[in-house]
Formats: structure tokens, sequence, C-alpha cells
């Protein structure tokens, strides 16, 4: 299994202090050390970085560490290979285009038997059952709305019918965002914090590192993480349920049809 | 005007050496300091670095020249804005995915009343004559061969077809690469040198900074690396015709139709 973080914000935000803690788990305080990544988004534009060394002891990973990179969203992954080889081109995020929109996915968990036919756009470039499911989720969409994005209400109520054909395959923990919003799918395990005004002084799970958020922000500033175990041990995190899928704007889960 | 890198190689390479001259173009010894990018082939997969600071000042960019990432084909460009503002969606290379395989492309010059009809999968985030180009071309590609790769031959007489009419437009000096192949476009400055044995001491053109490949290589390596302006002071750079796509396999310029 592997790990997702994902990270949704009203204003642009460094990740450096949880990518921190998260990163230990790839090879250090967990198992995951077959390959990890990240992407940011930056306006439209997006920020990606794989490898498929163990997170702990890549270059790339202490270069994520210590330049803040500000993003409104976020979406990173540390991996043990459950389908397909250590490879660069299995490591998560995906990126694709859909609508002149980037489009960021990552999934933890295993789908088994997920052979959808692919006759569109979007074919997978390496041979992972997640890379499978994000090509037939974007397949999906475009054909449903053809060349123009939707509202996000409809974008949402989509999702969450494709997604749970894709979940009754196995186990789809999954994050997938366009820059603007965030969506989550737990299956099994998914957990979320939102960090706004009063910020409070965290401590990290995995490692020896404490931040006093209420230094680095403002009052209007407000973060949503979400993570496949907390991460941190003096906050309040919330779990979803299994086979719910969030929708986070501006560092908030917005709730049933209020978009 | 912006200025264009290429690798091509017959076993993985590091580009340190030659990214160390190019990136000093960027702000120091020449004016292209609005961003920019590099995109290394890894297997199938692909590690993509964008910055739209300035390449001397980015973290990025020293982390690349600290990091020799082993690839056989690399695509590197540095922007001088004439069209898109400065943003990072607009930084080259683009990366998209085409017949299940990423291509990555990089564009030099400058396009006019370039606005094709883009009605298939591949649209512009940005807002580049450059990305409009590389969505146009595979658009065209994808029409013309359907869901299955054509043979390199077939390949290389659509993209000679297709680039002549983009070219039409204005300059199109460009570099596309799928992983395994390289294609350089020339309109006006693009320039081409093979590294091979027996390998030679080079030296920048601009820094200080010579290497002698022959204690780096073996007598089988193969390196062609085409860039706007010649690299190196003391090698034989070949330039290219206006008009003139060449095709670079292996580290070598594949003639007529011998692919």
């Amino acid at each position: 299994m592997c790990q997702l973080l994902g990270m949704n914000c009203n204003v642009p935000t460094d990740i450096v202090f949880s990518f921190t803690g998260f990163a230990m788990r790839g090879g250090h305080t967990d198992t995951h050390h077959d390959g990890w990544g990240i992407a940011f988004f930056e306006g439209a534009g997006v920020r990606h970085f794989v490898d498929h060394q163990a997170a702990v002891a890549s270059p790339v990973a202490e270069l994520i560490k210590r330049y803040p990179i500000k993003s409104k969203n976020v979406i990173a992954h540390i991996r043990k290979a459950t389908q397909g080889q250590v490879a660069l081109e299995n490591c998560h995020p995906f990126v694709r285009e859909l609508w002149g929109r980037y489009w960021v996915f990552a999934h933890n968990g295993d789908l088994k038997d997920f052979h959808p036919v692919l006759d569109g756009p979007y074919r997978p470039v390496g041979n992972t059952d997640s890379e499978r499911a994000f090509c037939y989720l974007l397949q999906q969409l475009r054909e449903r709305f053809g060349a123009v994005a939707p509202a996000l209400p409809a974008l949402r109520a989509a999702l969450a019918e494709l997604v749970r054909g894709v979940a009754a395959h196995g186990t789809f923990n999954m994050l997938l965002s366009s820059g603007t919003e965030l969506f989550a799918h737990c299956s099994t395990n998914l957990f979320y914090v939102v960090r706004q005004h009063p910020f409070v002084t965290a401590k990290l799970s995995d490692d020896d590192v404490t931040v006093d958020f209420s230094t680095l922000t403002t009052p209007q500033d407000r973060v949503a993480v979400i993570v496949t175990e907390p991460l941190t041990t003096n906050e309040a995190w919330t779990g979803f349920a299994p086979g719910e899928l969030k929708l986070f704007v501006d560092g908030w889960p917005v709730e049933g049809e209020s978009v």
C-alpha cells in the first residue's frame, strides 16, 4: 500500500512542514520506499516532481523540504509497489490535461480485475492499476461533458458516480485536483484537518519537529490537509467514512450540493 | 527569443556539463530570464522541472547542476517572453501523452496569426503560441494515425509536413521527443554536435568550465547535443539548414528514409 498527502488552501501556502513528516514514511518511519512524487499547482501551471528512489534518500525530496514552494493545491504520494514495477513512469502523482487544465491524481490501494476499455485520448504510460483508473476517469468525464468543463456541482456528481464504479474493484483512496479544487475519495483510510485561526503549534508524529503556525499565517488563512494517517499528534484529525467523496475548496470541505 | 537545448544518446547520460553552460544564459551571459525548464526521459517516465524564475537564480536549476540525472533524451529551454506572460504554465518544455507515451516539446521563435482549430483532446493550459503549436501537432498526429503509433519513418514524414505548415507562420525552431527519438526543426538557429570516441576535452563558452569526456565515457557511448547557439569553443558544431527537420536516434542524426 501507499500513502497520500493532499493540501487545499485559500491562499498559496508552503507544504514544507507536512511534507517533512510525510517523507519520513518513505523508507524511515514506514516502509514506503518504492518511489514518491509531489505536484504543486501554481496558477494554471504545475510543478511535478517524481522519483523512484525512497523519499528519505532522494535529493529532489531534500529540495522540496528546503525550498518553500507556495501553492493552493498540492498532491503527494509515497509508494510501496503492489502492481507495476519500481520505475519512474509508475510513480504518482500522474498528470494529464483535460479542458485546458492540468489534472493531478494519486491513488492508494489495490484494484482487482480493473481493465476498463481505454479507447479515448488517455492511455497509461506505465503499468499500474492507478494510472488506468486515472485515464478511465478523465475519459469518462470528457465523454460526458464534451469539450467544455462543467460547473463544480455537476463535476462532483459525475465523479461520485464514476469513483463508486472504480471502488467496486478494490481499495480506491484517491486525491484528484485541477488546480482550484481538490477531490478526495476514501475506501479505507483517509483523514483531514483544517488549519485556521486561531492557529496552534503542531507536532509531527514522524519526526521531532514542531511548528507554530500562528507565526507563519494571517488570520484569514485556511488550509485543509488530507492524509492517509494523521501527521501530527496534537491536532484533531477527522476520519473519512468509507465510500465518501469529499470536495475541498479554499481550505474547506464543501458539503452536499452547496458548491 | 528563447534558447533550446536537446540531448539524444545511445546510453543514459547526464547533461550536467551542457546544462551548466546553458543555464548561464538564463539571466547571466544572456537575457533569457523569464523562466526555464527541462525534461528528462527515464524509461517511459519523465522528470519535468519548470520554474518561472531565471535559471541562474533558481534553486531547481541548482539541483539539476548538482544531481546527475541520467537520460537518453533531454529537452531544456530558457525563456525570454515574447507571447504569454511570465507564468509557470507558459514555461517550456510542455508535456502531453499520446499513444501511451509522453511527448515533450520546446520552441524558440515567434508565430504570427497562428490560431489553429483545436477541437481534439489537446488544449493549451497557458497562452503561448508555442503550446498552441504543440497541441496542434499532437492533434494532427492523432487524427492521421488514430489509436496506434506509426513506425518512425511514417512519423517523420508526417511531422515534416506538419512542421512546415506551422513554420509558415513565423520562426519555429523546436525540439520534440517521445523518449526514444528526438526531432529537431530549424527555422533560423540550431546547431548540433555528436560526442563520441575518441572523446575530447570540451570548454564551455559561457562559463569557465572544461570537462574531459574521455574520463566519463566508454568507447561505445554516443551523445548528440542540439542547441540554439554552440555551447563550447573547441568542438565542431554543425549548423542546421533553415527548414530542416532532423531526427536523432541513439546519439546520431538519422539521414533520409533510413530509420
